[in-house]
């Protein structure tokens, strides 16, 4: 029996996988498979980037570093976002590649090619 | 003959929330925070989703959806979608936007947005 | 005087020049230089070339060779061209770079890179 | 003593249009045409717009206004700026339009949409 005192159990935040199996439904429900090829979704996965970084465009760092603090531009900003990794998602799924896995093999290797031992100065960020 | 009594436990996957951690700690670790303002990470992840896209670029569509079948191929393919997301996943973490819940919103707008019901005869996926 | 019967001369075509020192003095006139980093404008180039690709992104390439035929998606292509352009003369401009120079240096790199009597099979386009 | 009579004549600048054509020539001559569909090639742009905007990825506002003083960068970036000319010369090509009269009248237009005399304050570049 449940105890009405008790707090309601926090929403359960959903899964990648399960993310990644509502994209599918929705794709094959409205018949849009024939247009993610591997290279549609490469093309739309790069479109939708931008359109995030066109939000920061003109931007100084320290604007850019305030972005959220504007309603209308965070609301902005995390759409963006899910475009983005709606894209990823359904690029991993048409392709077969697992992106957990895939970054934790990246970071792996990251890890090995820039010891955090080394002076780091002067040195620039890795960018692939 | 394999008893399956003997299999070892299946390697553990990943979660989302760890890799975001160890993407954390290894910029901490070399000193990289500077650079990481929300303007900079999001001119990486465009120029990550671009370089995704470089494999596709000359690519018909029926040779872009074969494009796991070299193995080189494949493995630059999912070197970039691990870039991609290490980008994404740094981004939010500094922006405080949790990319799984910003999705499933997004999916939930799009449902209402493109319902399934109508008939999707010339109809274009949504582009964002 | 001048004859009514003579046809009117051409309309005059453009040069890049004088459609860089426009851009500089519209930049100007609005105090927008400021925001005309070499960094922004790369970033700002970089967003128009995805809008352009945006319009291409799920069409075929048989599709993508009729984009003219309709004239919204003429002029939206058109008009996406000269942001490209636009930003790249801007960006030029602050750089000191001479793209007209640059770009036949490059062609002599590539003639001596890719040299036409070779047989071409499989052979794909450079990216740079 | 040099004799200014003998100073040999400032090497001519090559022009738009004769790029153009030996870009096609180029491309002719190693039977690229089939790769240059508009949407290959307007992916080809974005492509190369991005690692113009890699090269500037991580740095400060001041530092990309410094990218030219240093001989190998200032290099890397004509390079890449040539790759976007190129290919944005190409696109054009293959879908009839000219550039320089696009840019012509969109600089018209947004003459009119952004007027100079409007005092600027707060006003953000247009971003097309």
């Amino acid at each position: 029996m449940t105890d009405p005192h008790d707090a309601p159990p926090p929403p359960e935040r959903p899964g990648l996988a399960e993310l990644q199996l509502r994209l599918a439904d929705f794709a094959a429900a409205r018949n849009w498979q024939p247009y993610h090829t591997p290279k549609n979704l490469a093309a739309a996965l790069s479109v939708e980037a931008s359109e995030l970084l066109e939000i920061f465009q003109w931007a100084t760092p320290e604007e850019s570093a305030r972005v959220m603090d504007d309603p209308d531009t965070a609301h902005r900003v995390t759409d963006e976002v899910a475009d983005v990794l709606a894209y990823l998602l359904q690029l991993c799924e048409v392709l077969g590649i697992d992106p957990l896995t895939a970054l934790a093999a990246k970071i792996d290797r990251n890890e090995r090619r820039f010891p955090a031992a080394e002076p780091p100065a002067g040195e620039e960020p890795p960018t692939g």
